[in-house]
């Protein structure tokens, strides 16, 4: 392999980072102190994970799923200076809508953020008659402009590209229906304007006989390399009594992202650890985001933990892509 | 009720028609000679049913779903003279297609076909990884030139309406999942060009205790009136043993399609003869186009029957609209 | 066999009658003129069906299921001289009732009508935060006083004996679920008061690779004879393509009516005629009422056909008692 | 295409004819006397179908599914001298089984009869702990000597060979579960002895999109010919309102009967008549035997219909060869 | 909010007791050596948990559901000192019943115990001919007079109140079906003898979005209070793998039960600790008994943790109450 | 009882061994260090369970399942001084199979080795158009001879008998159907060849309200006793969030094995520490294999735990003997 160039990623010193553990084997490894989130960080919240860091003004900001007492999910908007302590926002985001008829926020979970330029894009699995994605724009993540729904209902994990592609926004995302489904598929999506949506294209479905045989979806922002998109995602298993939710890692085409070049046939991460077998939600490993340095392609991956609390693991972007490549399936 | 104004329908003096039986208290009476096509009208059908018919330069053209005797669900164009006698083409119509992508035709079904301007648009449920809604459009029933896919999968019951609204092409539609699924509401979505779709709006859902408790989905192009859009449409009820597809009536608005301003509580018509009760698919009624004289505001409504055969029933344009006025639901 | 003394059942010269076609070998025939109800007798009926008729100041008096055009199940009224033209009031039955908290009818279905001294009471399928027994009376088919429903929900298929047993009303109903259930029993209860209800009995449960495989449920009013209390009741069976409801016939103990004495193998009748093969619901027999002439012993057993018309059938008293015990089933 | 040769059919001048309407285009045409067998030609039978019919001694000998009243599924032998009148013993089929533990007849049903050597073996869906396939013997139609189960439940549609196969008993059947299963293969197993089957070999699959997407089984005993093994096979489809059975051909591998060589995309007969959308169990055509004139080639079809009644229906060997190498899928 | 006054609690110096943590802002706290009885305390229990206990002759009696070693539900009486340290009889409960007919006891779980007057009555799940309300009274806790059941089955978490109302015994329940049910509302009944039970009135249902989406039931006795009857009760939310069972609360109506006066939306006790995340059923919080003395308002909240052990948590009466009225929905 | 005789088991002085703690009373108890085997002893294994050991040549050799980081199921060959500690070949088992058709390896899982004579024969779960029985010789751990799979899908858990019966190979196992399905029975099968399978006998059933009342499968190779065979199986019960699998015991007939002398209702084992509760699969105990010890009757009993990692329980023959006969159901 030549080595991998890690594109439009920023000089990032204060990175969360720790070292492999010397007997490490694996593509990447968990947090000494995970969970890096408690899920009572803030007074009222039942659970924190599934959630959305970036590099914010040379701080770090995040919108963050926080389950209060209710259960309700909510979007709380929260601030760190090392990406590893949050101030969280007790108060759920609050959204301006131009448009009325989407304006009236029933749920929202499983945020994702994407720098484009120089504006922040939130996505996020909004209820609109159903489960569908939803997009806003902030500049300073304070005030949150929510654009039209991408989608019908019933879709889930919607996640944008850090730039436009052929000219347009592009997304990831898995239409599903309106239960906990069994089933799914990621697709990729253009838009001109970010209010209408097409030339939609299958990428890939789940693998029989696998840690992803169940469903997959789309997990933090893609990262661009000079081997393609570096894309982790989440697959799903039905065990022979329930599902557990793994991580893995695929390479998409740069052009044209519904082509797959390189898919990892192994996770990259499943649950092991009691905070990601033990909680509301059991086994569950569930990435939404990840800090990237570009000159050094340290990687810093959030993620929720059996849906209860948020960890972290670590990798390099060129460990990442090898790992895809040398085990790599035939896109399905 | 003052006078129902008929907009944008022709002079059409050879529209089929019966007078109703003198003992008729419905809205929608049956054609005495039902079916008008018979299952096997062309040498390798299976069944013809669902299938869209318009006027065409003085004559009358459709486009046919013909299941074959593999239970391949095919598009077939026709011609008529009178709109009871139909010469179909036993080769399934064909695509060009710009986009590779979109070009591998799996199966097409349910089409329905608007004027718009002078072309003439299909829509029609379409396979791409899940039943979604494929557009085309042609000037001649000859060639059709298929557009991208509406919308992610899974979806069905793509109508367009008759003319661009908000200054966009505007479709009705049914998400839905990959099965026979037992839910799915109507929704409405704007398009500039065809290619990108959003503005997605919920129209209405089933109504408890009724005929159309378990989903509904668009039926033939909408009529403009003076009092809202007509749309006939279908509802299905489970019973204790299976599903009745029945047809009702809903006026929507005109500049907002996505508000009702009328439905009618009671269906318009339901399965109760014995080719609507039994067939490929028992207790079927199912309303996929209709001829609409302008001046009389005669209607002519092609359904299918069982989903085997195609049978017509006639009202008129005021009759619908003042049922729906009459017997109105709050919109659900 | 000794002669099977008929009980309490009255002298009735105009109850219908025809006697068994020549080559007839069941143990009941149908009446030539079937259906003896159309689906359309009132101006705004679906379906007529499943309905308790009894004699009356000597004419015959009836509840009906009449579901409308919206599909809703509602009771109606009907007076005949001769059991066989009916007139039923097209407007809905509104009951009294003195207890505010189970005055909103939200909708009713399978009526059944007992004589218990000199006053009749009706019992139906009653929404009540599910499907539970509605419990009514009334002195002249007019005024209807509505007693507390007789159960929580889940519950179908009450049906009142027609005399007090140990002192006290007893009922025959069928326990369920929310859905149209693929299980049920039959169990009897006791009530001092039509108030409250207890001492609850299991009766008997589904049979095995049999007509009654899947769920039964108490059909007309039970007939008492020296034998036993006669009672017809249906059962279904889940074929390769859906459900297909039969009715049967069982013998139970005079005073501890859980008790079965005897249970006929077979069915006594089927869904064979294109009037119970074809309608709303496809395969359905479903007996809700007789008439029963004391000194002949002749029964006209009303029941619903296709969930879509009233049909009519015949037999004797002596008949049904001997074929129960000819061809008895231990009770399972 | 060369002319095809029957193998091992016999001369059979009393089989049962009809030469087709000259309107036909179809492969396979019915008896215009259909039904064949009414559904109560026994004095206690609900219904009579799915049954196996074989010349025998210059007439003709059957064994036939019997339903009775209890909707107890029998075995009943009957005998014919034209094929068309049948004379059905109403007692049912006794088995003499030298082994005790299987001897506990509870259900048999949809039989088939193959004649191998100067013998007749039955085989049939019999239950032992679940449905598998029953085998039994006999010379004279008269005493049945049982052998052991072929195969664990879950299994049906056990359908033998007519000769040994690389010197063993040859089967196809269709492993399943213990319900309406909607899924199911065709099989192919050997035995030396009929008491041990191994070499399990997978035959087909359901097809997607087509009148035989659900499921699959082997019909009547298969026809040898120069073109290979002709098998008439049922398959079922999915409606949105519940199973269509067809009927379709497919040409086996004679030797290596495993291999297909031709399979027809399309059916041969689905249900379009009364008899076969109405009855027990709607939409049903389920060939379970054949008879075969050698010199002619001339077939007489029996099958199941609506598992109500027996109809029949005719081809030529060489018809049915020919359209499934002219229509003809790849094996899936 | 004036001060909640606790009517009819006994003096009760030697209720278990805990203060609450110094960082403690939850309604209810755990006791710190949770789980007071451990899975094995007797020689065959599996596990003991959702137990009944009460205040008897100055010291402590209670029933407990102890699975066995054979995964059997039996209940078990037990007597403590303390309420912490309990002997628990190792041989199951024995009823007298005067009925042959319920005298079989097949299982019975999650038990209930109501002092009414100077009685203690004994509520549970009670498997007759399915899962129902099992009713029985003891005076001392040796011998238990099994009643009548109170309904027909299914239902389960019958709950009576600890005095009679309108003149009545009156019981909660949660009617459901046959299965581990994903719905449920709760219900409330009278009965003037214990026999027979009627005026059922709905009182609450799930909560959409909430941790009781799913399915709700009673727990422990309701206390009275001068705000209303102050009833805990628990509720499931289904996750994206399995249940959650967490804890409510909500007062209802002095005299008309059925009436909801303040319910809250957030959860009161969820399961975050290893006993009540891991065990036989994970995720499970279920309260069946509180302890209360009536001059301090202190509460001990007996509750099953995981199906596996029995855990205890603290509050005060008016800390419930307030925190009803401050979170409350609308009854729903 | 008399004194049990242990049958054909060798003298083994290394077998692993632990005796009971003091305050034992079940008739298994676990290993001090479990678990024996973590998941990730070879570099690749995402889990390590349900494996199958043997003694071999004064050490002990094993087949293990370890599901890789791809969770693809495969079977490794592993030996050990002491059979705890082991060094499993991280290269996946490869069959030689004489017949092209089987040898397509796709999945296999849950191995069990049984001695026969001089030889070792291993059995698995093994995907061939639906999971059935594998079967392969070895005489050295090094080359796996692969037979024909002894049945048609789909069949689960196959366990062969360490000498002949009968004068034929013996083995048991569990028909169910293509998912993880919610039933499952034990039979018995013979065959003379290890190519054709027969005589099949349904051997025990699940019991209705225990830990085994959804579905059982037989567990390691059976051990030969003067009071029978001696069988640990596992069991599974449907609790109300999920499934939990137990152990327990059962004596088999030594001359027709499908007959049960003796079974015991309660576990023998069951999920109860973390190992067993918290993994891949949530509460499971899963015994696949034994060492027994001849002249002293010690059992090393290894099995699956939470579908993890392997653990190791151990007792004495004639203890779980006594087991079964003291607590013996009758056989269901």
């Amino acid at each position: 392999m030549t080595a991998v160039k890690v594109i439009g990623q920023p000089v990032l010193p204060n990175i969360p980072w720790e070292d492999p553990p010397a007997t490490n084997r694996a593509p990447m490894w968990r947090y000494s102190r995970n969970p890096v989130i408690p899920r009572d960080l803030i007074p009222t919240s039942n659970s924190i994970f599934n959630s959305a860091v970036v590099p914010f003004e040379g701080r770090f900001a995040g919108v963050f799923r926080c389950d209060d007492w209710t259960r309700r999910m909510e979007l709380h908007v929260g601030f760190s200076d090392d990406a590893l302590h949050w101030q969280i926002n007790p108060e759920p985001l609050k959204f301006t809508a131009a448009e009325p008829e989407i304006a009236n926020f029933v749920y929202g979970y499983d945020p994702r953020v994407a720098r484009i330029g120089d504006r922040y894009y939130l996505t996020w699995c909004n209820w609109y008659h159903g489960p569908t994605i939803g997009v806003a724009w902030t500049d300073d993540f304070i005030e949150f402009h929510q654009e039209e729904n991408a989608y019908l209902p019933f879709n889930r994990n919607g996640v944008l590209f850090p730039r436009k592609i052929n000219g347009r926004f592009a997304m990831l995302s898995r239409p599903s229906d309106n239960g906990h489904t069994p089933f799914g598929d990621i697709f990729y999506s253009e838009s001109p304007d970010l209010s209408f949506w097409g030339k939609h294209r299958h990428v890939m479905s789940p693998v029989a006989n696998s840690w992803q045989s169940t469903k997959i979806g789309g997990g933090p922002v893609p990262i661009e390399t000079s081997a393609g998109w570096l894309l982790i995602y989440h697959g799903v298993l039905t065990s022979c009594n329930g599902y557990v939710y793994s991580a893995g890692v695929v390479l998409l085409d740069r052009d044209e992202p519904w082509r797959v070049i390189a898919r990892s046939a192994p996770y990259v991460l499943s649950p092991q650890t009691t905070y990601e077998c033990v909680g509301d939600v059991p086994n569950v490993v569930f990435p939404c985001a990840t800090l990237c340095e570009g000159p050094t392609g340290r990687l810093a991956v959030y993620y929720g933990a059996a849906d209860t609390v948020t960890a972290l693991a670590f990798s390099y972007v060129d460990v990442m892509v090898q790992f895809a490549q040398d085990h790599s399936l035939l896109a399905a």
